[in-house]
């Protein structure tokens, strides 16, 4: 495979640090990830530090055990280590891992809800179906373990009453799904709350998209529930009429 | 007609690329835009990039059937240069192209739902109505075509299940009328969250506003819906006695 | 009276201009606002440029009655001309004035709904009340004299169905006032939205506010409505009661 | 204790500052800081600033009975100062204060609701629970008196109708704990909005996240409140489900 080197590694995070607190993904000292740079050894965020403030050099390099192999600001790396390290072990073709509190893909963590309807083309493409991760506590082998079932079928997955999780095929393609994920967590919590009729996918639909798209992973298993009947290829109603204005 | 320069429509692209990426309008890899360089050329954002990476050099110059003139950095173009050019091919006044997945818009182009309701004078001064374009998956003709019957008489539309699609007559007008239909959309989406009685614009003061905005495109058909009776200059009631505190 | 410096206002309503378009207040070319520098002139800015792009020089300055002194840049200025003058031919201690589509002004402006709840001291002590201007097409005179009535005994009003508009005592007042403005009104939204019951200001502690706090304008008629009783030194209840979850 | 230089507090407050502003938690001349930086001293920032516009020669260096010692930009200090210094007289242990008007915050605050429910380990290991400190107007003794009680036992409040109040025990925890508590306060909006049955952390769960976390303040009193049954590690139900899709 080809790797970034470590260099190219340690700008990245810190790159993708700032804009997960820009966005407001992450409060005080949450979220961590990690970006693989060899076989067996990733660069990975240290404990204690608000993303924003990330800087190259206090980032550690570590293999999948959990040994640290460089460390260049003497810090201690990030408690949910394993859990990002079981992401590798468990699938490894992986090459990229991210971790967040984004907010509307937490507040379905909190609800135990899995994300799994084909809205539109875009959530079918790039991430698929969302499961629910089994709760541990922050740093708990429980929690470490609770995404492995996942990593090969899925793209992401909602750790449950803690945040959202990530991976992917490329370097910033795991960021890259957590912002998809985030954005379609918002468009499932604003259908709700605006009470509307969604016009879903159908079935064919789906898999035009996954026959288009060729997402770099997208098994039988996350699938989205799409609808029975083609409505979306008719015309829309008008607003003035759900609202009863005429 | 007066266009701008290759150089020039490259960084205003740049420019409006960061701008779609720190607003939220676009996760991952979502969204292009086309400004138009000449008769039957335009530069266009390639596939697969993050519109908040993008640099002048990694865009394209095309012809309207997708034929690459100049392309820097060896890339491809968008899969939907197809639904770009139709919008120049079936309108030749066009300048300029943006689609984004904006998540306001979105909403109702999961619902289905065309805006027309004249709230205030604001969209239907700069947009009009926007109508819903049947669903067609990324880049299928079905997509690139369902715009066609629109850009005449409209200034943008929602793309039923997928996201925004806007057009200008001016390179930056695709984009100015890409923020004005998410903050009509955000608007429409809150009156009908709060279940407010909208006072909406009578057919007079609609006329109005077209007799004195001027805007770009403002055919019948794009005309918004407004109320019987003129009670918007009337004075408004008190949150007060609507939270019944008095 | 203490007037900024031509350049200063010029530098000023720029920095202002491009805070506008970042926290969304504007889309397009929506937005205007003018600083006084003098006995009877003003900075305004230009109409048909996003409040984003505003550089000192294609700002212009006017006399009060829009005769045009020095326009660097050959611009028009705002068709909002006429609706910044009123407000200082009306009070004559106004330094700055401001209008833009503030979202959640907005909603409040296209429902005719005007904010005059005291949820808390800082709204009564910044802002007051805020009223409702009726509704004129953008441009109108008749847009133009709905402030008129209001710049002497409040901070700011809604303008039907249109937008928000706020003028202050000092250069950066106005500016400030608008984001109270949008603060306070989308704080009305929220606690409509979430039905829950407030904890009101009493007359007496209002009156304590407008005391304490010495308003730059705080006449009788706008202060905000405040509860019967004293209920906000009491404990609160807590949010699991409130959830019936013991 | 290890206190940062005046020089770097100062730099810090600036920073937060213009966080504080960016992040949309104050408008026109809200909130207030103080950094600890001796025995009995703290850097304090002045009245009447917008905290966008912070620099760090305008802060003042006062003692905890509000005596200026050190004020180059010949400033006030904050109307709010003995609110910030009854926090470090009633617990010696804290290193800065933070208020701000966070608009989530803001909506509890005003509906009297204290923050108690543990959605998730990250509310209860970085916070606890929030109760509402009793309303006392802006620069009264009564305010600055009414967070005496919570200092120890929790890590902020809520000030009743008036906005949030964090502390903490090194120079930018008061300012974690603010973004946190925003987060948190968010959360419960909208799980409130969302009508979704939340799966809380039970009373063993919650525990273990104080011990492992360890919290710099976790007194028996600030503990959330947890639900009866552990289903959290149960297989979350499917959006399609709660739609009534299939």
């Amino acid at each position: 495979m080809n790797y970034l080197s470590d260099r190219e590694a340690r700008e990245l995070i810190c790159n993708i640090g700032h804009r997960m607190s820009d966005k407001g993904y992450v409060s005080a000292n949450d979220g961590n990830m990690s970006i693989r740079v060899g076989e067996n050894t990733a660069i990975i965020t240290p404990t204690g530090i608000n993303k924003g403030e990330l800087t190259p050099d206090i980032l550690l390099k570590i293999d999948f055990d959990g040994n640290i192999l460089d460390n260049p600001g003497n810090m201690r790396p990030t408690c949910e280590t394993r859990l990002h390290m079981n992401c590798y072990k468990s699938n490894d073709a992986l090459m990229s891992t991210c971790h967040t509190h984004a907010q509307n893909a937490m507040v379905w963590a909190c609800a135990g809800v899995a994300l799994d309807v084909a809205f539109g083309p875009e959530p079918q493409g790039t991430i698929g179906k969302v499961p629910v991760a089994p709760y541990g506590y922050p740093g708990s082998v429980e929690l470490s373990e609770s995404v492995i079932p996942f990593t090969k079928d899925y793209k992401c997955c909602l750790l449950a009453n803690h945040g959202a999780m990530s991976w992917g095929y490329s370097p910033k393609e795991a960021w890259y799904v957590m912002e998809a994920l985030e954005a379609y967590a918002k468009l499932c919590m604003q259908m709700r709350m605006l009470q509307l009729t969604p016009r879903l996918l159908s079935r064919e639909q789906i898999e035009d998209v996954v026959r288009y798209c060729k997402p770099t992973c997208m098994t039988e298993k996350n699938r989205m529930v799409g609808g029975d009947a083609v409505v979306n290829t008719q015309p829309g109603i008008n607003l003035s009429e759900l609202l009863g204005l005429k």
